[in-house]
């Protein structure tokens, strides 16, 4: 088998990001066949709202399609449309044929913003199994032994903790494993969390005498902390339907590290370039010059050619006005570790004189934090608590902080 | 409530030669309605050759018949139909429509020699698994947790000693149990290994909203040797399908307190009867006479009025012919506890001169051996082996002796 430079660069662009690729030499000789790949990627069949993180997978996938590999964008709506029979998970009601549709609107009008819309197939499990008679599932399930089902991590901790596992949970990796063999797909992508359930598919296929997928895992996306996962509800995510100003505000808060990781994940930029912008700043250039590239290139994703640039220039025109002056005060002050609640932290650090006088800042809407000048934001929630770590904070329009709270 | 005696006699037949009844005092509260009960007994579809053993089952069936009740002969066509998906049980291929059929059509003329016909429905799973699509399976496996299922006993043992379990055993269970809720069922009958099955049964019920059956099991009837269950391959067993003489001698080789254990489990006659047959041997009667009265209500079962006494007077007849003497000379040989080959028995009881020579009296059919003298029947086996016990050997047409042999 010989190896063009072409085919390296492929390689490299598709294990770019990834967690997991099992297994790699496998894909290797998928690749080398030449011809397109079928590659999969499931979703649930629930009103999806995507954030940053959740673009990951499907970037993955877009650059699957601009490799000339064929993709399916698989909605989950069999299962969907059960629910939860045990009853025990409320917030899984079953979904009608119609709110199934709906959401998967939904999914196509925000996917659409990075899939080649022409390319991209989107199908439905309830296709196949839509018709399948209860004796077809228990053949599925026949494949599967219910030790290798125990050994997923989740199931263990519950079965060894006494707590109950439905049997049709038992089920659900193997609808989602037989999908794979319905679509005879070549490589499946999901989240880490995902590995047990692609690997169900991989099984699955060498039973029906299929050639097994690849599964590759892409990772959680951090949040603009740099820390915990991207999420709505730790509120460090960038939404996909947010406006551009707000998007781009939130990019130019995160960290020169966490830039990185979103180039890594989030930039189409080939490897290649990405290589020479760390150059560029090894040799001098302004950090935040690339991460407005950064800025610009999603800006632009979710809202249209152009639309980066203005909101790079308006960024610009409101950080000038709002100029951080260069020379700012640092502080470090010693907490037992857990996050402090912000009003507290303006007192310790001279900022205002007392608790209740920061809590009226903060209602003033006169308080902002940030990780650098250029993240500076507005907090108007007196629960906000600060973890270990350094900010920037702001109170009025002159007074500035750099605290540093360290466990002591 | 008030309890009549004639529901008190119901209720006592009803528990005659039950292992177990779950819950007892549920099923008085059925009875008491005075309504006929729903009972259901699931069979196996594949092909039936019964012997006594069987009918244990169908007998308590007959009873519930007897007085009212609604019976459903239920064959599990469903899960016959798909066989074992996971290639293990290379016993069990699936079986066609067809075979099904024939299969049902051999049990029937097996069975309506205890049931009454006209009183039996004869139904198969098939009418409501038939046409269940798989969300409605995966809809029932939200009903039961995995933990529950790896309780049973079988599971359990090959789970803890790593051998695999596929997944749709899980499912066969729930589906037995679900034929429950689809006949509304409130008694199920089933052998002391269904105890688990039956209770799923009982379990999905309730989850439907429906009134819990009750669990009825019967014990495994002993066999001939009164020590091992009655199984072909042991060859101690009475077929339904043997002739009258062969069945009727059967029955006469069989010891005093096994004839007892069969009037409680094969016998139509009223407890109050049982008791007085009983009560006579006690004050004196021939227990012989006793045991020609199970016989001959057997045989009739069998083989329709009348031939059952019949056979009793051929039985008689060659009975006088071959008269065994009154005194029989009485020996114990100590063994290992293991069971021992006829011919070394014989040499040791001083009836042969070497061990070489039983098994030439074996091969020239001269050798008959029993636990009394109406047992008595011809061994041609030379592989036969004798375990702890007494028995009456016979060599020859005068040689006689009782041999017990007793570990020591």
């Amino acid at each position: 088998m010989t190896i063009t430079q072409e085919s390296q660069n492929q390689l490299a662009e598709l294990l770019r990001g990834t967690q997991e690729v099992l297994v790699e030499s496998e894909l290797v000789k998928k690749l080398s066949r030449g011809t397109p790949l079928r590659i999969k990627a499931g979703f649930d069949p629930t009103a999806p709202d995507l954030h940053l993180g959740h673009t990951v997978l499907i970037n993955k996938m877009r650059q699957f399609q601009n490799f000339g590999h064929e993709v399916t964008f698989l909605i989950g709506d069999f299962t969907g449309m059960i629910g939860d029979p045990s009853g025990r998970n409320a917030t899984r009601p079953p979904l009608t044929r119609e709110q199934v549709d709906a959401n998967a609107q939904t999914y196509q009008e925000q996917i659409f913003k990075i899939l080649d819309r022409e390319k991209t197939r989107i199908d439905f499990n309830s296709r196949w199994f839509g018709n399948m008679n209860a004796s077809g599932l228990i053949e599925i399930a026949g494949r599967q032994t219910v030790a290798r089902m125990l050994e997923r991590d989740d199931f263990s901790k519950r079965y060894k903790g006494g707590q109950p596992i439905a049997i049709h949970e038992f089920l659900y990796p193997l609808v989602q494993g037989y999908d794979s063999v319905a679509l005879k797909s070549d490589v499946e992508l999901g989240g880490t969390d995902q590995k047990f359930n692609l690997l169900v598919g991989r099984q699955l296929q060498e039973t029906y005498g299929q050639e097994p997928q690849i599964v590759m895992t892409m990772p959680l996306l951090e949040g603009l902390d740099g820390v915990n996962k991207m999420s709505k509800s730790l509120g460090n995510y960038i939404g996909i339907n947010e406006p551009a100003d707000v998007q781009f505000g939130k990019l130019m808060s995160i960290s020169d590290d966490l830039m990185w990781r979103y180039f890594e994940l989030l930039s189409f930029r080939p490897l290649g370039e990405v290589a020479g912008l760390k150059r560029a700043i090894a040799e001098g250039r302004n950090p935040r010059d690339v991460k407005f590239e950064l800025g610009v290139e999603l800006v632009d994703r979710f809202h249209g050619a152009g639309v980066g640039t203005r909101a790079r220039d308006a960024f610009v025109a409101r950080f000038q006005q709002g100029q951080v002056p260069e020379k700012i005060e640092r502080i470090t002050l010693t907490t037992d570790g857990s996050p402090q609640r912000l009003a507290g932290v303006l007192k310790n650090a001279g900022l205002v004189s007392s608790t209740s006088d920061g809590n009226r800042m903060i209602d003033q809407g006169a308080v902002r934090v940030g990780s650098s000048p250029e993240g500076l934001a507005k907090v108007t929630e007196r629960d906000r608590a600060l973890g270990p770590g350094t900010y920037l904070v702001q109170v009025g329009k002159h007074k500035y902080r750099w605290v540093t709270l360290e466990p002591g």
